[in-house]
This record gives structure tokens, sequence and C-alpha cells, in this order.
């Protein structure tokens, strides 16, 4: 295809960065639409992505309140839907529905939203199957790190027997102070807040649930799992002591949250562990680092942001452009 | 395609490993034809991998002396070509010539040969492109980090402003060796030779050169420049002495081989660096670790082996697979 049109759902900070992206890159990328919780805009000659900026600015806004999600997703013209409305881990709704109604319409669609690939990867899959479509969700897991490209094609024909790693910036921002500059857990965790690492209800992220969805995403996409967030065994930050902290100091070591998919026994966990302070996963601030044991390339490890606007549009970019190439005949 | 037939040139340990793989491993992949410097064997049912292997490590020959790797480029049956015969980093001969014979025919071409894709990337993808066909060199660069594949897929749509680490295994460990166990240089090197680390004559390696050839691949494949060894700026390690190791050791510091392109600039370096110990690219013993630095992304880090006959096989095999996915429509 010449052009690859999206309509993008949620305009939020992800779905803003990627519009501006879009806009400013020579990508042969155009939206659409766009929808954000309260209305939506469609023009189907593609949009203009400044005007509908200024407009969500000023009124809150980004269109007219008459064109819901699903309008667009039913009458916009469109060859992917771009899927990132905020995440809920337990019924993965509104996301969900939406996925579904593109899917079942021989729609692609790229999503950032960990609720929907967490909870029904299978049957997501198994409709862009059965409707000649492809689903991507690259940016679900560590942002900008193309970690689920790198397992599923970089290393394709490996054999993965673990994936292991930090899984999350705010649990890695909050152990990283504590071991450098002694603050306790409450300091590191307000230091965080300030910064915009944690949110205020940090619940999520310091009980190590965030890492989970992260593992369960990468057991069922990558390893043809079929697991829940039910069975991650899951520890989380909350209860760490600085004492603990100091002991592992003490020994040249340090302490970090660590998730860990053991594909042999199927396993999944989530718990701090201590770690020699230049262990290659030891990294600093909200950096996530994932390690891969394979058969064939040994350990390969992928380090850089789990978060951010534009590094979670850099992730939606790259699948969008792996569409384009390999999809190209079909639209 | 239902099951990819390769050709494979050079059956050293490269070759070998990936034979083995290949024959272990359920990938849809057959050889019909293997050529060592000496002899070939064509057989375009599926060669008997086990008995090929017995025969060359019986005779040293792997087939007969008249089949020469032109005639198995002209005769057998195969969908790819693996090109993996020995290096010659000034001429990049022969595996030159059987790289464009087999393109020339519209053949796909898998090589893990440095020499032809430094010296002619842009005429040999030229014909790749004329000729409907595939070129892949994943395996040219650091071994097992799927390195190119992230850099030209996973972060698809980034803008690459530097890439830069380590590149070259020897000289990793000589310098992992002079630092954490106060080698001398010689010592270190007398290590690495024993190891099996470095060559009899390392110069290729401890003189940057090595490293120097990647940045060029990564540079012409990567980023469309049109580089050669000559506008690399090189400084080696062969000079390095253990009071400069001392010096930045004492100053919580350590020494590594750094290569680095500056995509801005169009500048292409190798120099010894002095780096924090704690520095994400201060990777121990012969691994090798590379950050590209991206407008969106950020810096993203990969880090793994960078030789090994397992290793390159796994590169190879992507890049088999990769085809194998994106070509199906042709063959």
């Amino acid at each position: 295809m010449d052009r690859l049109k999206i309509a993008i759902l949620g305009f939020g900070s992800v779905g803003k960065g990627l519009a501006k992206i879009i806009a400013d890159k020579n990508l042969g990328i155009i939206i659409t639409a766009i929808a954000d919780s309260k209305s939506g805009i469609i023009d189907n000659k593609g949009l203009n992505v400044a005007k509908v900026l200024r407009a969500k600015k000023k009124t809150g806004l980004c269109g007219d309140t008459s064109v819901t999600p699903q309008k667009i997703i039913e009458t916009a013209e469109y060859d992917v839907l771009v899927e990132v409305t905020p995440t809920n881990a337990t019924t993965g709704q509104p996301a969900l529905d939406y996925i579904k109604s593109a899917l079942s319409r021989g729609k692609n669609v790229v999503t950032s939203n960990k609720g929907p690939i967490a909870l029904e990867y299978k049957v997501l899959q198994k409709m862009a199957d059965d409707n000649d479509c492809l689903l991507k969700y690259e940016a679900t897991v560590c942002g900008a790190i193309p970690i689920i490209h790198a397992l599923q094609h970089g290393l394709a024909g490996n054999k993965i027997k673990k994936i292991y790693g930090v899984f999350n910036g705010t649990c890695n921002y909050i152990l990283t102070r504590m071991s450098d500059e002694k603050l306790t857990y409450k300091q590191a965790l307000l230091e965080a807040r300030e910064l915009g690492y944690a949110e205020s209800d940090p619940t999520y992220d310091i009980k190590g649930i965030d890492a989970a969805i992260k593992l369960v995403i990468l057991a069922n996409t990558v390893l043809g799992f079929d697991k829940t967030l039910d069975d991650v065994e899951i520890t989380g930050i909350d209860n760490m002591s600085s004492d603990a902290i100091g002991l592992a100091l003490e020994d040249g070591k340090t302490i970090r949250l660590i998730g860990e998919i053991d594909a042999e026994r199927e396993t999944l966990s989530v718990a701090p562990r201590i770690l020699p302070k230049n262990h290659i996963l030891v990294v600093k601030d909200t950096l996530n680092a994932v390690t891969a044991r394979t058969d064939l390339a040994g350990d390969v490890t992928l380090i850089g942001k789990g978060a951010g606007s534009f590094e979670t549009a850099s992730a939606i970019i790259s699948d969008l452009l792996y569409i384009k190439e390999n999809h190209g005949g079909r639209n």
C-alpha cells in the first residue's frame, strides 16, 4: 500500500505523542480518525493533526461528541486501528471490545494496551488469523525496547529457555535511589512521585502486578503458553526495608525487582532479588532490562527505556511499519 | 513455501554448526548442497547431514572434488545460498563472486561473510533488488546479537543518531583481564590465544580492524552511508599499557575498545576509551555490547555473544526464517 491509513483510539499522552510524530515524520502513514473518551473526528483524506491537537488543548475534546470509537471502527477508512486507551487489567474494557470489533472487520490492530493482550491474546490472535489481518503489541512490554520483535524475529529459530529481567521502571527507580542514595522506601517513593515516575496510587507498580502482566504477555505471545495473572508468583517491593538493601550493599550487592519466565518449568515469578552490583540487569533509574536465555544465541540482553509517550510511540510505529511492509498486498 | 531449500558454501565451524542445527531442529529447512574448499555434494531431495559430517571428519572432504561452489550455484535446487566461506577483507573473494552469481540467478543469499558486505553492499543490494530476491547479513556483525534486525525493524521509524559499543570479543577479553586481574597486555593476549579467543595472528582484532569493518557494514546497511575501511579512524589496543589501565582503575574507571558511528557527522571511529566501571558498555570477557541512540526510543542497548559457531548459526537461521516468511510467494 502507498500510504498506511490509521485510526487512533485514545488521545492521552501516548496517542498525542504518536499523532505528533506521524505528522512530523515522513513515514508514509496518515491518520484518518482520532477519538478520546468523549469525542472523535474522522477525515478519510487525512486529519490535520496540528489542528486536532490545538482543539484538544483548548476544549479538552479532539472532535465531535457524536463520533464514538465504535462509529470510527465501523465507518472510518483505515488499514490499522491503533488502540491506546487506558488499560484496565481486570476486564480489558473498553479496549477489548474495540480490538475485537476491528479484527472481526478484517482490520489490522496495533495496541499498547496490556489488558486485552494479557487477558485474551489467544482469542484475539485467532480472530486476526481468521480474518487475515495482523495483531501487533510491541508497546505492551518494556516501552522502547523492541523485545517482542527480538524474541519473535531476531532470535527466530532459537529455543527460549528463560526470559528474565527488570520490567518495571518505577520499582527500579525506587530501588536505585534506596541503594545509591540510602533513601528509605518512603523517601524514594515520594521522590518517584514528584518526578512523575510513580502514580498517585502506585499499588500496581510497587506490588509487582505491572511486571507480572508483562510476563503473562511474553509467556502467551512469545512462548505460546496460556497463563493468567493468577499463575504468577508475585512479591512486590512495598515491604522493602533500608536494612535489607544495606545488608546487600555491605556484601557488594544490591536489590532489583526481577520478573522471570522459566520456559522449561512453565513458571512465572516476580520478586526482589539480590544481585552483584555489576550484574548486567542492575540498570539505573527507570530503565528496563531483559535477558533471553536461548539454546543457540546464549544470553541476549536488551536494555532501554520502559515508558514514556515517545518511547511507547516508537514501539507502535515499528509495528505500523511492520504491517505496512508485510500486509501491503491486502489493502 | 513449504520447505526452504538451502545450499551451504563453506563447511568450517560455522557451516558445520549450521548444518547440525538444521538437521536437529524442525525449522522447515532442508539442505540440498554443501561445499567446502575442495569438494561438494548435491542432493536436491535433501542431504543426509550426519553422513556428510562423518565423511568430512574422516576424509577432510564433504563430497566429490568435481562438485565446485560454482557448480552448486548453477545446478543445485535451492531457495537460499548460505555463504559462510572464510572472510577476505581486502578482496572479498571468492565469496563476492559466489554471492553475485547467486543473486544474478534470482537466488536469495544469507551470509556471515564480512568482506563482501563491507566492500560492496550497495552493488549486492541492487543486484538483489533487480532480481527480486533478498540479501541478508545479520551474522556479519556481533554474532548472536540481532543488532541489524533490531535497527532495521525493531526500531523502524526512529532516526538513529549514534551507534556505539564493544564490537570485538578478543579485545574485550584482553582488556577485561588486564583490568580485573592486572595482567599485562602480553599475558592477557597469551591467555586469549590459549582459550581460542585470539588467533595465532591476532593483528586483525587487536589493531581494531575487525571492529572497524563491522562499523562500515552497519553504516552502509543500516544508515545508507557509502563508507569504506579507509574512512574509519582506528586506534587498536596493541599499545595498551598496564599503566594506562592502572590509572583508569585508580579513578574507579576502566578501558574498553569502543567503535562509534556518529550518524549526524557521518564519522566512524574505533579507539580505546576510559569508561566508568558500571557503564552499560563495560561488559565482561568476550561479550559484545552495542547502544543505538535514537530520537524516539532514546538509548537502546543490546548485549550478547559476538562469536561462536552456534551463535553465528543463530543469526543465519533468523535470516533464513525471515526469508521463509517474507519471500514465500516467490519460489
